[in-house]
């Protein structure tokens, strides 16, 4: 069989993870990785401009967009959607309708498909708020984030004056965890849901009290939660908080017409948030060659996607030992 | 907008689940209960006979079939389909493929589109299955069931000489969960995975060290596990084991081509096994409506089903609220 041949623009995190994952993927390929900068070494040689990427387009079939920030995303995808297939994992949840429109036009009108909002919030998360709203239509759904890295609150307290280096968790409120899976359904402050612990590298000189005080009345990242700040030395830094774990939970909790109440958990638990969102891309690349083929363009989100077409398995052996 | 019109087949639990399901999904309307007894009493009504099946072909878009039974359904399913649209519970995990293949050749003659192995194992378990191996391939699977009451464990001990009346929970090992959940991927026996906690009323006269010896080394259901059997009378079983809970965990458990582990875990848990089941049965049977009206037909299973076609949210609501 043919291997689906991957390609790979932009090389941070989210690139390199998607080149690893596809070792553990044997139906597909690289055909590629593709950066706007110049000289980047890869795994296995040389990136390549992105300049070239139009000399490519009969030795794509899925290309994986893993551009560094949200704000590039759109503007990548459509221009990329013009020529090849495409994933991305577009996670500005207020914006997606917009993206969705501009990237189904553009897909519809250059007989391509593009997936958007894919890894695991929005993604896997999406499935499983859909999923047990569905299947549980009277209930109440709860998004735990955490004990995980939020880089934008990470990069928030690095602006702060003095600040050398900083890293931020989310952590979830066992307290309020344990309200929502006692199934009571209980109305949570975004203060009762999560806190928010920091650990900063600060100038030697700089003044400890000045930049906490900045950051726990910081609107919208920190003051509406309680916020514990630590300082630490950038040898402690290096060592104790080189990783990006992440995780979460989605839970719904809800009845059926008599009084039975039922709940549902997906938990996530990730050592590398950038590692696993990269491994979910590869799973709906091989979706979006699949759709493709079969004649889908446009746009579509991980709510069109058939989860069957998401396995290296045939349909016959995953209703034989998967159903 | 017309409502999706639904038919019931069989008045057991889950047709009865079914009928209250479709009280919380506003899309829907009963189209009539269906069965072999006579007379039966339904919430709003009498059940029709299932003689009288062939003239409701035009009034009935979904057909759920509620038979009381994994042996029922196939011959149930395929006499169906030949002339509705169907939804089963099949969840004898073996013969899958067989009933599968069956139902896809009558579908696919009569132009009608049945679903087989709903609810939430087969179900949502499996979706689970699915998912978190197509997004983490190099890992390992684990299921748990419980604490739950399975029917044919206690089907199983109400046959021995001397027993009234029986309920058997299966419970998962708690030591055993821990230990995947910490990521070690251990090899666990059937023993170390769940136990069975057996209530029983005796006989007066009945022998119960004989009962309990009969039960505990059972061959394929109690031999394999360790179980314990309480005896209580008949006022406690009605009193403490009325209800039907069910529930379980999928768990997997694996890591990224560097040394990053991660864990993915469904968990359900139910107060009324019969009841949630009815409930995605029904969120499956809107599905299926729209399956069909898009010309698909034969037989497909919640790996074939778009996610999103079990909302009775629009794509955009969806796209603009759950994604």
């Amino acid at each position: 069989m043919d291997k689906i041949r991957v390609g790979i623009l932009g090389y941070g995190n989210l690139g390199k993870g998607v080149e690893l994952a596809l070792a553990h993927n044997s139906d597909m390929e690289l055909a590629g990785i593709f950066t706007r900068r110049q000289g980047v070494a890869t795994r296995n040689g040389q990136a390549l401009s992105i300049d070239a990427i139009g000399d490519y387009r009969d030795k794509i079939d899925v290309l994986i967009l893993c551009g560094g920030s949200a704000t590039d995303l759109p503007e990548q995808g459509k221009r990329m959607l013009a020529g090849f297939n495409t994933v991305d994992s577009f996670d500005t949840h207020a914006r997606i309708p917009e993206h969705f429109a501009a990237m189904d036009k553009i897909g519809k009108r250059s007989g391509h498909l593009g997936i958007i909002s894919v890894g695991w919030d929005p993604g896997l998360f999406s499935i499983a708020r859909l999923l047990f709203g569905s299947v549980l239509p009277n209930g109440k759904d709860y998004t735990f984030w955490g004990r995980g890295v939020s880089q934008g609150h990470s990069d928030a307290i690095r602006r702060i004056d003095g600040v050398l280096d900083a890293r931020q968790y989310t952590v979830p409120v066992p307290q309020a965890l344990d309200r929502v899976r006692s199934g009571e359904n209980p109305e949570l402050t975004t203060r009762q849901k999560h806190t928010r612990e920091c650990y900063v590298v600060a100038a030697p000189d700089a003044d400890r009290q000045r930049i906490e005080r900045e950051i726990v009345t910081m609107p919208n990242y920190f003051a509406d939660y309680d916020t514990t700040v630590h300082f630490i030395d950038a040898e402690q830094m290096r060592r104790d908080h080189a990783q990006i774990p992440h995780g979460g939970f989605v839970i719904r909790s809800g009845d059926t017409y008599s009084d039975k109440k039922h709940l549902l958990e997906l938990r996530v638990q990730l050592d590398s948030n950038p590692e696993f969102t990269s491994s979910v891309l590869v799973a709906y690349a091989r979706a979006i060659y699949r759709m493709h083929k079969q004649g889908r363009t446009g746009c579509v989100t991980v709510f069109d996607v058939p989860l069957g077409m998401l396995s290296q398995s045939s349909a016959d052996e995953l209703r034989a030992h998967l159903l």
